[in-house]
């Protein structure tokens, strides 16, 4: 589900979601916990993280940290 | 200053801060609104976005988005 606007590697297809990808766990486990609640606001975002659990958003957010990025040289 | 937390290539060097080299402009620039508006909470960036005007905010989402990223592959 998250592939649609994330990208299926975490790349963002859509212009006005992030990349996910090499996202470390703790800051896109913060951020789906805070969709979850409430705390930071996003239409899609608030009624997709809010059936997650503790333990989806571990998951996600782990496999999210475990695709390595680099900066691209030219 | 934001290297300091983004790193100096927007390649995050703290754990809880994000990775923005190669998020989209649109992405970047909707956030920093949102911290500066305290749409968006966190301690350090609604302090660090306040005094922000829209061309400052431009200039650095789209100096993100300048930063190509790719995915490594092993």
């Amino acid at each position: 589900m998250c592939g649609a606007c994330h990208g299926a590697k975490g790349i963002a297809t859509a212009p006005d979601a992030p990349n996910l990808a090499g996202q470390s766990a703790i800051y896109t486990g913060a951020q789906l916990k805070a969709y979850r609640s409430g705390m930071r606001k996003h239409e899609v975002m608030n009624v997709v993280a809010k059936p997650l659990s503790d333990a989806d958003i571990d998951a996600l957010a782990a496999w999210y940290a475990s695709i390595k990025i680099q900066v691209q040289t030219p």
